[in-house]
């Protein structure tokens, strides 16, 4: 007997059946004597139809009103689910963010969770109900509905069990766990048994779309276990939790990439102190989100800058950049819409020296040019030629043993 | 400057483009220097697409969960009328029912409202704000989300305009008022400038169905002045008020009609005390309402009754008056699902004599046999054969003065 926090995403609840289907696997999960919460997301195209709605009324939508217009999404979705279990005879109740409640900030269509009342949730579980609640949204203290943004739904059920101390937020999807790499790109890669947190985190930023970031740092934080695995089969899928022996004695865990992001470098930068301030302020400001920065070795009182952006940035940063180099007497400015990031992630690096060594000579051997690099304590990331991605994914993944791993 | 209570039904606001022309009439109208609340419907279709699902489900939806997931529809409305009034640079600002809140019983589907908490209204106007309201829905004192029925918006916005004592409620559809008999059957047909309140829910009840009765009880109770309108142009439409005396120089204010009844006889039942409560009191028992009752001259101990029930509970109801008939040794049972109501209304018939002769002679002129009667204070109804409903209407409306009526 268990506390046991389920969430379905928008495919696992896309129609009338599939929610019928999530019905039957919540009611065995409550048969085999757990106590079940149930966090379900809008039925898939739910929200995309609601958003479009609110992009066809005006160019730049109220938030207040937006979070209002697609918080409707999941309220559909639980008294769908709930009338399924209560039709099979189990005692079954649906709650909005706002009916628990889960309180909120007032940052619409970001909100973070402050704190969620967990009186009524206790009370329907002692009472042997099951509760299925709307992901996504919450309430901020002045009564207005406000939502978490794309994925938020995770973050509702992590925060949820947080709050009741589950034992598990198993954390449904169209895919069976983590893998060590994108199964479509390799058709070797294997499905993590157990990943840490750091580890989720860093495969996450770096483009597997398993789960929302948020969730997993919100996971971090209060030691929620979370399992992620399929709604369509009955097979154990992957544990994100706490860093534990074993997982140090993987060298990596998985290999990320990410085709997302456009480089641009500045040539002939005096190099003087402040220079990089002046350089990158502007694009703070303007909300534009640096990743990777190299500078170059300084020559002559000159120097190069090179770094990447988020690829629907890169026209807005080319403006302010060309403009902070004919201020501060730049040589020139150019761009490269054409790389990837590839990364190798584990926490096995800390313990274990070389690593980025064997990333390197791997590339090299295939006759792959690293561009940039930058490290953390358990990733290293590369930046490579676009058309390059696939190759130098599947010769990381079997020079870092990642072929053969169950 | 007034306070006026505007509400907008399904058709009003069908789609975007709709919901613009909506926010423009509001807009209008704040702009003349009235305060303004406005209550809206879900967008035309969406109730229906909802329900489905509700249906697709399962047989016998939660009544609970019925009402968290229909009362998604007008959610989706108010948020959209709410942007579209903010980018066009006016204060605005949605509510749902329990933000208001609108305090209701907890009879799901057909809840009625116990009270309505104006002070948030109150302070967004006094700040110049357009309030939006979600039609159609309100809170039980457990926070459960309940909602009115087929029609429930006319409610919320008559209940509202009460609440708040304001000068009028505007309630706009697809016809720009309330017509002396429908329009599509007698072109003759003339809008009707003020109705009563008792004559406007004998309309409705008779089958014209441009508001929810019990708005028009809710209206009449707290005195609440109607004006049924069009929101596709900006002409004067019905006035639904208190009775006065200019509305009694009027005989007859429409004529109504109804085929959606069916006429069942039960022969040769022996007339004794105790009789017609054994057949009536099943079909009570299961929900069948009962409209017309006519009960024949006895002869030789035995008598005929004859009854109107709604087409769709007939065969039911068959099941029972045979089963009955069996018991008390009646001589036989019939139906005919072929009838039409017809119904003459006007408060002018308190003070004048005549009347219902002048429609008894108009109908027999034509050859129309009356089948039964049944009269009130302020209408006579006939039943007739289905295939004279629009031959009946035509004269009755020609000889009661309304062809010619401005």
């Amino acid at each position: 007997m268990a506390l046991v926090v389920q969430k379905y995403g928008g495919t696992s609840v896309g129609t009338v059946e599939k929610i019928r289907n999530v019905a039957r696997r919540v009611a065995k999960t409550f048969d085999a004597g757990n106590d079940v919460v149930v966090i379900v997301s809008a039925m898939a195209g739910e929200t995309n139809r609601l958003v479009a709605l609110a992009n066809d009324m005006c160019e730049f939508p109220s938030e207040r009103e937006y979070d209002v217009l697609v918080a409707a999404g999941e309220q559909v979705t639980i008294a769908l689910l709930s009338m399924s279990l209560l039709s099979m005879g189990y005692n079954a109740k649906s709650y909005l963010g706002s009916q628990i409640p889960i309180y909120t900030d007032n940052a619409h269509s970001r909100a973070r969770i402050k704190n969620i009342d967990d009186k009524k949730i206790r009370e329907d579980l002692k009472n042997g109900t099951i509760l299925i609640v709307a992901g996504f949204q919450g309430v901020d203290d002045q009564g207005n509905v406000t939502t978490f943004g794309r994925g938020g739904s995770d973050t509702s059920a992590v925060a949820i069990a947080a709050a009741l101390e589950a034992d598990v937020c198993e954390i449904y999807t169209d895919v069976d766990g983590v893998y060590t790499t994108d199964p479509r790109m390799v058709p070797q890669a294997s499905k993590i048994e157990k990943i840490s947190y750091e580890e989720m985190l860093e495969m996450a930023s770096l483009g597997a779309k398993v789960l929302q970031i948020r969730s997993v740092e919100f996971a971090k934080k209060y030691n929620v276990v979370i399992h992620v695995r399929s709604s369509f089969d009955d097979r154990t899928g992957t544990l994100v939790m706490k860093e534990d022996q074993e997982m140090e004695t993987v060298l990596v865990s998985g290999i990320a990439y990410n085709k997302d992001e456009d480089k641009i470098s500045i040539f002939g930068v005096p190099d003087q102190p402040g220079i990089a301030a002046q350089i990158f302020t502007p694009l703070g400001e303007a909300g534009i989100t640096v990743d990777m920065i190299i500078q170059n070795v300084s020559r002559d009182g000159k120097t190069d800058m090179t770094f990447t952006v988020p690829k629907s940035d890169c026209k807005k940063a080319l403006r302010f950049i060309e403009e902070v180099a004919l201020k501060i007497g730049a040589d020139g400015v150019s761009h490269d819409n054409s790389i990837a990031k590839i990364s190798i992630i584990g926490v096995g690096m800390r313990s274990h020296a070389g690593i980025a060594q064997t990333m390197f000579e791997t590339l090299s051997t295939e006759g792959i040019n690293i561009e940039m690099i930058s490290t953390s304590e358990i990733k290293v990331s590369c930046i490579i030629a676009a058309k390059y991605t696939e190759l130098a994914v599947r010769v990381l993944h079997e020079a870092f043993g990642l072929d053969s791993r169950k």
